[in-house]
């Protein structure tokens, strides 16, 4: 598998906003209304369908908030292709506290599993051509580093973190400065000595032109398949060459194979379908 | 329409966050490198597909951090239902701003009005029947009031805000009372007079022992149509009848026409695709 | 007793705020400069007068915050009432810590203790009448819930928890939609199936008004004890009736016997005297 | 008057917090499901009881939040006695967020002016003899620096703001040091060159070893009047003295009476009566 | 050594937030390439230069953040001056925590380290005079009161934490009321009884003018070795004097022999160099 | 000048945070006590001592936090290069808010300008030889941002923001992996197509292992000037090179005429100066 999880310290602040969120100002009232306030349970957190698993450690990060003396035993591991019906982890602990935590748990653990399936879908149609599959910046609000943390569990590898990690221009910028030439001129002289530049272009022409000043990575956006080879050919491995937009699981092998080196997908993270888990008590 | 908005407070925190992890520590690099600092731009935020307008003011809140003066005037109102290609709203002001925040604004608009145009489909679906659609607490971790509210611009209704604003007792409360009966006599012991109680029933039998405690709302969880339309029959108005469970845009209506009061759809908000909403510049 | 706690994680933050402003930049320099580090204290948080305890475990987690392996054994419970010079809870650890804790502790439980002894005083006084004593917004900024809390130690129901989770129609309301079943109609229609709908009335009138439309409560306000019974009679079970306006412990149960449902009281949060609890060394 | 308003930076953020408590998830459902988006209103803020004015900005402050256009012009000032309806401030608004503001705004602001008239009640009770009315750190959880400035509008002066701002030594201090001596030579051995040095005494006995070793300020904790006076005979001006402990409205003339210079009195933030105040419409 | 040392929670919202500002959103991403999860580490924090020891609880709040089971030994205290080499703390726990945590923790106590040891310069500079060394208001945004205990830890004593736990009138004040004689009158007849006044003087005539108001501290600002010796015997122990303006190293000794009694440094906190320190792998 | 400054968004949070740090819990007395409160005053900053301007926003923002009107005009940019005596900017608004905010806007100016400086005489030392100038993570906790941006400001180009922008592999990093060629390979399988990866050789047989590898940036750690140019004959522009270790003024032009592409400076942010800067009242 051999997936790097974050460390505690990036995902419990979105834990515990999403848990206040739940929460409010009165807490679970049902679970005060009807259940004893020294109840056991002990359940199963698993997966209805098959899929890819990331972010097992949310559901220890949310229990804890709510019960510190709660066991969490994971029963995968992040990256892991399971089957529908898979326990993914077992807790048990203080009834209220698991029920209070189920939904705010599951809510984000099947959202990173989720993107972590869809990517993994994306990994395999385009697998033995050599190109990899990253994700975008249209992630959840709030959300961004855990999403393309999923990514990563899903096989995939990451663009961009933000606005400030890579200079990424677009053709706004080409217009603001007259040319794709003249603005990779302007960024790399801008740029630090460990910050990337890529360029985005729309047609062999510019793609030409934007080789001559010597960028770190090419975007190709929507270009024929035709012109993706051709970009391939032109570019004879002197510069990473990026494909994008309108990828979709149908047309993703074929942009594969034209050579490309890397295919971005924004559906990886703005349309991954939720990952069907739920909580499954066994026992007490 | 008649979608009374949100106020920005209420909106403005998950701007500032969606922001701050958009710029981390050195804002927007390719913007400062490529685009002079005082050039002017205007452009307009259009989709590029169908559907129902949910969340305009998140384009007003993101672009005022950036540039306190820049104007953005609404062409559309949330909640009114727009064909591919429409305006939404165009903005003019200091071009690195309105550069800098568009994928924040696009990231959470976009998902707003997916939200606002799958609950629409919903609810066009049930049109004639009586039956509301009404959301879950299955939301994305931080956004749970503007996904609801997005669901109110779709037409819908919400269900709970979180734990704490009315009662939900399910199975294993039940579990922990012993009786479905039981659940409600603590529940409704429990809560205030302004907090209403709902109990999910898993059969006809179950139903039966919820109405002699007198809920305000009985969830029929995963029933038959014979048997929705049976529960409906017995209740005969005395409380709410909410279908839920594997209700989809194929099912919703037959659900409907059984006589429930409302269907809960949890994937309005887990599993709405995003609308694919653009920037096009016009000038500057 | 049968209070149910509300859990840590909804008090701590505002301890963790109290410290803070009591600490200030330099933290507690008296303790510092006379008691030794390492010197040990075993103390008692002691009721001087008599009361109703509610919010023990603000002791614990203001402590817990100064001296992570203090002992904290509460000798109450909160729902309980203790005659004056009852140890309501015993803390050992650290000296300088339970020194530091012990005035943003106090603050925080005199208050709570004080609204609870408060409600229980006008709980006391309708004894028998079926009425229940509910509270208003009228709480201290920042501790609205543990002031309601504290309600509910006392024996009182609580009534919003604030604009968002039940609609409540004044006035002011009613001046802009024309008449009260105006309001009352819009906002049935506004809300959604979990969300009941309570007007004021300020006349027998307007209550018939109001009757015709159906709402969830009904709140009499400053009505005269004749109206009151009058609109008890009228109202005929058919909805809950709040009587609202200038109630006392003088008034209290007259009004109860009118017959009334519920009884608010605006002085529980915002006139309770705060309970004297002091803190007794015991030994080190 | 006299009083020097504390800076809106100070106060912002508990009205920010307050609101944020009131707005819930949803916001005000009323007014927004009873009154038009663009209903306009001026509404005055009028004292029920006659009183001492304190923290007139909060209105200001308040309904900024939701309405930045809104006109709040003050017709009294802080400090200033007024007699039962007297209109404190007129706002002109928006409707909604007025209706929304107002609980938030007079929550605070009786508090506030609760605080400042009680204050003056003490202050006029020791009218002429010299003594100054000061207040302690039994104020509310995140009101502190709030309900100081309000003992400043009401005529009387602060003690510390916090553990860091003053050395208090109390008897359990003393007990850990060994002696009133040792403690106070201690704590101003601990001092800057900038920190008062205060030290409790409970007799005549400890008076005399705490004034060998040269403390800026003595409390009498608790003593008879016979005890103060003859405190302020062997003090004679070396020293100010601070009277503490059980001061009522009843007692407090004979207090000062007897020489000391300084009353503190607990009840002036802990037990202060809420101001009433209502918000008035005045027109739209 | 007998220095006090700070609680944890004055210093872990400042490390929090260091490490936050050095996690970024995607975390330490060359420990989790090249680093095993489950590898372990000893290392010493060890100092490259002799200094004195100021914030070592700094080492162990930053790792525990990272690794809660770590184990962090101090083999030195605050307040100790120790010769280059010394290893000052010993850790031992998982490789990547250490690894991750070394550069937050060691920003932190470099600079806390370099303010004791420039402090202690100047107190030994000083050494048998009677003077005192004090800080200013010129400490780093954010971090004010871990570098005042820096200087504590230096053998310093600080001067004012904020704008608002002393009254300092400078010249700017003084314009503003007219005289060095009105300022501080107006100043004390506003200052509370714990509360002290201090004022700049930047003349002998300046200097008998504030005497004659009786302030707590006078500031003697700017004044030649000269005047500095005529202040002393004016003032003759009526007031504490405190010389400031453009102190170094080498005219600090010669200014306390004129008999003030504290002498304030900008330097100790703006320009203290950094303690090289490092971190040693000793073992896993 | 060429200085692309930091959008206020990015500022804002540290001076709010600084302020909060200076105002405590009553704000600022002494203005209070001797300051009318519409007194008006118009002042310059002023540099002391000449250098290089960076952060000249910091005043904008501090004052207007304090007096939304207050007017800033600046009278040199960013990335100026000034002598001594030179007014930075002119404000001109209430008196006390400028008073109030004098102390934080100079600790953040000075220390910004300070480092601005230090970074020029770098660059200057250099001029001519090719070689960039770049910082480090040595920087104050809380002030990255800030600080990296007046190392640009200074002519200085941006090493790593943090830990998770670039891969830097280091010795202990090498030790886990067991060769440096094995810690480069794992790192490029590990990063993404965006992200860099640095490593730190300390010989030359190991940077010959490094270049086998092809990293994108390679530091060599305190290499003398002999292998530094051997490092640069045996790299021949395959990789950019960067010197690291004990630079000083003094060492640094030999440094760069050995050819090395990169020489990183810690010096720049962790022992920076402060500029002088004052506020000279020019009217009211």
């Amino acid at each position: 598998m051999n997936i790097e999880p974050l460390p505690d310290i990036l995902i419990a602040p979105v834990i515990r906003a999403a848990l206040a969120e739940d929460l409010g100002r009165a807490g679970d009232i049902t679970a005060r209304a009807c259940v004893p306030a020294d109840a056991r349970l002990t359940a199963d957190f698993a997966a209805r369908r098959g899929g890819v698993v990331a972010g097992l450690s949310v559901i220890r990060l949310t229990l804890r908030e709510l019960d510190a003396d709660a066991t969490v035993d994971p029963l995968t591991e992040d990256g892991q292709t399971v089957p529908a019906g898979t326990a993914l982890a077992r807790v048990s602990g203080n009834a209220r506290a698991i029920l209070t935590a189920e939904r705010t748990a599951l809510n984000l653990l099947g959202r990173l599993c989720g993107v972590a399936t869809l990517t993994q879908d994306f990994v395999e149609a385009v697998s033995g051509t050599g190109a990899k599959i990253t994700d975008t910046r249209k992630t959840t609000p709030g959300l961004r580093q855990l999403e393309k943390y999923a990514v990563r569990c899903g096989g995939g590898i990451n663009h961009r973190f933000g606005l400030d990690d890579a200079i990424l221009i677009k053709d706004n910028h080409v217009a603001a400065c007259g040319s794709v030439g003249e603005a990779v001129r302007r960024a790399k002289a801008f740029a630090g000595h460990l910050v990337k530049v890529e360029v985005e272009v729309d047609s062999l022409v510019q793609l030409q032109e934007a080789l001559a000043h010597d960028p770190d990575v090419i975007m190709l956006d929507n270009f024929s398949l035709g012109d993706l080879r051709e970009a391939v050919r032109i570019a004879d491995g002197r510069v990473t060459l990026e494909a994008s937009g309108g990828v979709s699981l149908e047309t993703v092998r074929d942009i594969a194979e034209t050579g490309v080196d890397v295919i971005s997908v924004g559906a990886l993270t703005h349309s991954a379908r939720v990952l069907d888990i739920g909580l499954d008590a066994v026992g007490n």
